[in-house]
């Protein structure tokens, strides 16, 4: 398993992701490790993220298995280009579609782990299948369809993240 | 439209949910208000609730439309079954599935509106249509399946309710 973290690759400028963003100081700051094949995201949520006293919030379960599955795009986008992780041009995908079937309640108390594999890949968009399990029992199955960003995208978060600069984006991630 | 919106209507218990949950301290608090046909919820995004500079993350999308969907499968729920919103026994929906489909990049400074509609209801299952706008642009759109909790779940909540105590329930909410 990679000793850093896919996530811990992406530039400054895409490390501002709620779900996933090394920079971003309010948010889950998932990390996703990648060993060729599989993905590999370890998570402990916190007591307030209930959905019922108990259980695991349904939307939390979603975003988790949305981030890592983004990582686990990039990191096998990388390796499908024989490129190591992180050199540029970055590859950085954002999310088209996302499906999660919740198979069982998830116990708040327990450490969730989530593994990723890519279903399908093509040029620009990478299907990745994701389980989140508890205590060994898998509690949801997910399925994200990544395509790597929009050069107009990629172009207007430049000019967003440009224009903020990160004093300013330091700003708005200490708004509580 | 109601006055009173679907959540608030929720017994104590089922109100912990850090997505809808009027006694969660951390969490998103949605609302969302029913007038027989179709829920309108309108949530503004902190501005850490990036996914990149400048737009939405698509974890606080699915959330969203994850704790619309339900709440709008109770309030068509109690309008089916020709009961006042709230009565007993209380009709509290859980997720079975969640399907988003991410049409365009959601500005991070818009108010968001949620609108939901229901496409079938059977005896225990509801399936809500959701799409998400923002300055008048579809930015997403959502199909959940809900179910009714079943008895297995409703009476462990109980219990752990009954354990946590709200006491008990509001330091877990209070830990950051």
């Amino acid at each position: 398993m990679s000793e850093k973290a896919i996530q811990d690759y992406y530039p400054d400028e895409y490390s501002h992701c709620y779900g996933c963003g090394r920079l971003n100081e309010h948010g889950l700051q998932i990390k996703s490790y990648w060993n060729g094949e599989e993905s590999v995201c370890k998570f402990q949520p916190k007591p307030y993220h209930l959905a019922l006293p108990g259980f695991v919030y349904g939307g939390l379960i979603a975003s988790l298995i949305d981030c890592h599955a983004i990582g686990t795009a990039a990191a096998a986008k990388y390796g499908a280009e024989k490129r190591a992780p992180g050199t540029d041009p970055p590859l950085r995908f954002v999310t088209a579609s996302l499906h999660v079937d919740y198979l069982a309640p998830t116990p708040i108390d327990a450490a969730l782990e989530l593994r990723g594999r890519v279903k399908e890949a093509k040029e620009r968009k990478v299907i990745v299948d994701v389980s989140l399990s508890a205590n060994g029992r898998t509690c949801a199955r997910g399925e994200v369809t990544g395509v790597l960003m929009p050069e107009s995208m990629m172009s207007k978060t430049q000019t967003v993240a440009g224009k903020f600069s990160h004093e300013k984006l330091d700003q708005c991630h200490k708004v509580v």
